[in-house]
């Protein structure tokens, strides 16, 4: 159990991806490690690592035990634990949003610590002698599903992206659209008021077509799958020992993560005070941000993400702040004015930025038409078969008999309770209506009309999306976002307040493509857990519900608590704040103003993005394993290279640690990457309640050269 | 075997004492981590770790294996890997008497690292095709006592205490005796010629006497018993096993404290910079020296020395820091001028040094008397008995059968090579007449007559100290020393240079007292390996000689690199200098000029000392075990509980260690603790060098106070 239990895949979406795109194909390291919530949305890929041929038959195992009905599955005390960790990962979630935007895959982590909490409370409840129900994995799946809900919205949300590419933090830093029209400064009311209009439609988008993907098309969802596999996991004693294990190992780098973070506290009484202004490679490269900047979240991220990953995001950091950056300032006053400080989008930030934005965009063009091609190809080759178990691209081995026993009892117990596609079809409707209705109190920039539109379009988009990570485990909700952003920005104007229009249409769109995904996502899981389609659905809609309460909370905490949220080069620079934003402006408006050769520069990459994804294709897996991965790349070419530090670091621990000791890396690994990161993660939040009641840490660690300490040290005397 | 391998204890002695004094009554742990050099040279209490009743008979498992004649032992191979060892331990011994004076017994680490150079060696010539000698447990033995010779003298050339005191540098610090004629700053050249003519003496005092004490009175010497198990050891085939993997475990902490110590050098550009001055524990503590400064040297000295001894320190530094100086200095121009900086020794100063040297005193005049009337006790018994295996104290189980065999091997061998008695007494004669004329035109007011009082005395007392060491493990070797001090200071008197006169009279007694107990030691080592007494004897005559040149040359090093050394709150505080010089000052002078009340909290605190000795040894050992000891409580009195700190978090590593795996830490921990002893401590080797060339660090990591903090940022923005 061991296999399954360290493989849990993601069903988020941000703007870097992680995972191979191959999805089926992928060896198990990266499956484990893919499970980045990323990108195209290439969340898990972890299918490979619940390999249906190991697993002969689950069902016969779980034979014996009853499977509650669908209202016994929605318990009170699962809603009471999702909630707790709703919290606790939409903290995480909002910080690696505010730092990076790299986000990997937390599923392990809420998996273990869900099982873990309800075990604790069922053992509690045991003890005082009035236990009602047992703990059953269809209960767990319930959890997994309302947390991930939940979390998801603090990522889909685009605290890290679209909504807070609105704010005037932002606006301040790019070239033009400054003007009223196109601000919206963040504010608690609305943008909760926002999520809830958004977030609920992609629920009901795709419900009906559930049996045709899950049942009918045998769809692989490798991150549901790696889910199911984790909770099926978990209730045989095996995997019960083993989940304890992992717990407690968690618990301890959890620990240890949280009290590093107070430890680092209490010396970051300035602005450029303590450890993560540690100049560990010299000065020198500190000013170029290449430092290791002692923070554990993004060691374990690297521990989680796939190697090549973390080197892509390193050969970035020192292609760009290494080679290019110095190259470049060096024209200063030829290339760009030389009044200009180094943060100026009219200077050299202007080539952070939008080589980053370049890089993404050929990243994300080349990898929409290969899903789409390979979505298409397989619909077709679908249709023409009748065949009952066609798996048009993943190459599934399956034990016919097995399966077909498993199978069988699956797809009953997932046709038993049906939800009326009334519910769905009204509910679809009826939800639009109401934020066509009120979206535009919200943004009148936003007419009604752009809304409908994208209602109009919305489930097609949302099915292709869905269909695509059924087969890849690859989303494309950011890049439909994008696509949006690009459409209703042009579609507007400048002056009727495009660019505020575009980021506001990438929210709606991302919102249900991303939602719809992740429903089937859990389907599939529920499907292989025996949970009730019916209970996947409710627990998504409370997840939802509390996610769109929860994440709005919590950004306003980080923004109202550190100052500094969005300013560049701070400790929360909130990177694709700024990239969403700018491509919302090239959208409106074009390429004027870019400082000279930055367009010349933005083609190259644009164009090496698509190569490189191409040579990536075409390779043998040998050679294309050693090729980085551009959107990993794009980066640390506008923040610098120091969590690329980190990562790289994550990375040599855990290259160490399974050459030492390869199975017990696979299996404590991912609970070492995850204590380090909750730990961490958690921290902010006692660190943000001391910021908000103007409690300043006492000491200040300060990095001096020696002639500036020299300095300092006459006057301090005098 | 890995219980003897573990056990090895020391023969060298400085102030502060670790071992509790029952010798032979110790448990294991006590008997591992009691090896510390120190103090009444309470060295070793190994013996309990090398069970003469487990052994069976260790010869008959040699038995095929030949001994060489003793002109084969000594290779040239033994004394170039000795030349080596003796380097680099006296370079971690002299960095130890300048930080804390607190010296931790690394005859382990000598006799692995020995071990492991003489295989590399043996290995390399091996395979070239041309080995003429195997390696055999007698040249191990040569090694081992050539090294440990070679690195004593970095101690008890009193570097850090009575040749340093004499310095204008600590002369300064003092209140009085600062003329010319008290004073002699250290040169390399006086050095050397003096070391030379007070460390070879010793050899010749005792040598006569050998069989006596080791054949007839079979004497424990368990320092020396528990070298000679490691030794036998490492030579059987799982010792060498076991010996390779702790080689190779001391290697591992050895590079990470070097390099670590070499990534802490970059952040040292100015005075109060670097890790060396991390407010760990916030700023108040910092500046009542309550921090820990990432020291790998004093967390292994931690996980060496046994738990009381930590505890203690500890114990001291909060009593003296956290209690007494802040409430004494609340008196500030009341008790002493309030115009008086705190480092001056009419002020505060006073308190923390004569404090400490009342606790010193009072615990080495207790110590003294107890091994005074044990050695009269057991003296007495031997000679009422005339049984043939007497061994008074320690009460020594053992197998007649084995023992007997083992014994008459080991006597026809000791017996063998014979060092003739002319050789002895002619060459202390020899030896004392070059020292009576040449010691005076060093020290002209060190007079002939007080020289050859000195060494009429000598014999009497190296008798003692040998048989007392012998019994328990324990020297007084700096008791004589101190002794000295008072009794010749006192009879040349302040206007003669009586400070002078009973710095340089505590040398002499010094150097033969410990000298005449370490060639025993060895003795009983040798007898107990098969090695010659001749070898043993030529190789600690090589292994002085070589101490004298290297010992001086090192110390000469540290004090042209640190141009700070001595200077009370830097990071060479040398605290026994100072301690040294003020008791010769007290001998000499009487108690004028100490400050108001100070005199009376010194008769309370000597008092107290003897008080909780003999409480300590009045108790039960249940009780008694957590009684602190006085000497390891006085030297945080001075110096402040930084150290103490780092010695604390290393026996909480070992206790955790050892909760967890028992076997692993009693095996592995002494060679943890070499490990990050030996890198940090040769760390300082290439350190010096850079400081001599004036290499100065970049980066000054600073920490400052947030209201200092602001104040900076505002200086350095303007």
């Amino acid at each position: 159990m061991a296999d399954t239990v360290a493989a849990a895949g993601g069903g988020r979406d941000e703007d870097v991806s992680y995972a191979s795109p191959e999805g089926g194909a992928l060896r198990h390291r990266h499956a484990v490690k893919g499970a980045v919530d990323e990108g195209e949305d290439r969340g898990g890929s972890a299918c490979a690592g619940a390999d249906p041929a190991e697993e002969a038959s689950v069902e016969r195992v779980f034979a014996d035990k009853a499977v509650p009905l669908w209202r016994e599955q929605l318990t009170l005390r699962a809603f009471v634990v999702s909630a707790l960790l709703s919290v606790m990962f939409s903290v995480i979630v909002m910080k690696l949003n505010l730092t990076t935007g790299i986000i990997p895959s937390l599923n392990v982590s809420a998996g273990l610590l869900g099982f873990f909490f309800v075990r604790m409370w069922t053992a509690a409840v045991g003890r005082m002698g009035f236990l009602k129900q047992p703990f059953t994995r269809q209960e767990n799946t319930v959890i997994q599903t309302c947390v991930v809900s939940a979390y998801g919205i603090a990522f889909s949300g685009g605290f890290g992206s679209y909504l807070f590419g609105m704010s005037e933090t932002i606006a301040r830093q790019a070239t033009e659209a400054k003007d009223a029209n196109n601000i919206k400064d963040p504010h608690l009311g609305w943008m909760i008021g926002f999520l809830f209009l958004v977030s609920f439609i992609g629920l009901f988008a795709l419900v009906p077509l559930r049996k045709i993907m899950i049942v009918d098309y045998k769809l692989t969802y490798p991150s549901g799958t790696a889910t199911a596999y984790l909770i099926n996991g978990f209730h045989t004693p095996e995997g019960a020992k083993l989940a304890k294990k992992q717990v407690k190992t968690l618990g301890k780098y959890f620990l240890f993560s949280f009290f590093w973070g107070l430890f680092q506290w209490f010396y970051t009484a300035g602005d450029d005070c303590g450890f993560k202004n540690f100049p560990t490679l010299g000065l020198e490269a500190y000013y170029n941000r290449f430092f290791f900047d002692f923070s554990p979240t993004y060691v374990g991220v690297g521990m989680i993400c796939p190697y090549i990953v973390n080197m892509s995001v390193l050969l970035g950091g020192i292609l760009s702040w290494g080679i290019m950056w110095p190259l470049i300032a060096k024209k200063k006053g030829s290339w760009y004015p030389a009044s200009l400080p180094d943060s100026s989008l009219h200077g050299l930030q202007a080539y952070r930025v939008f080589i980053s934005i370049a890089l993404i965009l050929g990243d994300g063009l080349y990898n929409f038409i290969k899903v789409l091609i390979r979505t298409i190809a397989g619909f077709i080759s679908m249709v023409q078969q009748n065949s009952k178990s066609m798996l048009p691209v993943s190459d599934n081995p399956s034990t016919t008999e097995a399966v077909s026993f498993d199978d069988e009892r699956r797809t009953e117990l997932f046709l038993k309770d049906q939800i009326p596609n009334s519910v769905a079809y009204g509910g679809y409707v009826v939800v639009a209506a109401i934020s066509i209705g009120t979206l535009p109190q919200i943004f009148p920039q936003l007419k009604w009309y752009y809304i409908l539109v994208a209602y109009v379009v919305a489930p097609v988009l949302a099915f292709c999306n869905a269909y695509g990570s059924g087969l890849t485990d690859w989303s494309l909700a950011s890049t439909y976002g994008k696509l949006a952003i690009f459409v209703f920005g042009a579609w507007a104007g400048l002056p009727h307040g495009g660019v505020l229009v575009g980021l506001a249409a990438c929210g709606v769109m991302m919102s249900i493509v991303s939602t719809a995904s992740d429903l089937m996502q859990d389907f599939k899981t529920g499907y292989l857990t025996l949970a009730s389609p019916r209970s996947m659905f409710v627990s998504q809609v409370i997840g939802t519900g509390m996610g769109c309460v929860i994440a709005p909370c919590v950004f306003w905490l980080f923004y109202k608590a550190f100052s500094d949220i969005g300013e560049s080069g701070t400790e929360y620079p909130a990177p694709y704040a700024i990239v969403y934003r700018n491509m919302a402006i090239l959208g409106v408006d074009g390429f004027s103003s870019l400082p000279e050769n930055c367009l010349t520069l933005c083609y190259i990459f644009f164009a090496a993005a698509i190569v490189i994804n191409l040579v990536r294709d075409l390779t043998p897996h040998k050679v294309s394993r050693f090729i980085p991965l551009p959107m990993a790349m794009a980066i640390p070419f506008y923040i610098g290279s120091y969590f690329a530090i980190d990562m790289f670091l994550g990375s040599v621990i855990l290259f160490v640690w399974e050459r030492l000791n390869k199975a017990k890396a696979d299996a404590f690994g991912p609970a070492v990457a995850s204590g380090l990161i909750c730990g961490d993660g958690i921290w902010t939040l006692p660190q943000s309640i001391l910021a908000l009641a103007k409690v300043n840490p006492p000491i200040c660690m300060k990095f001096l050269s020696r002639a500036a300490n020299e300095k300092v040290d006459s006057i301090l005397a005098g």
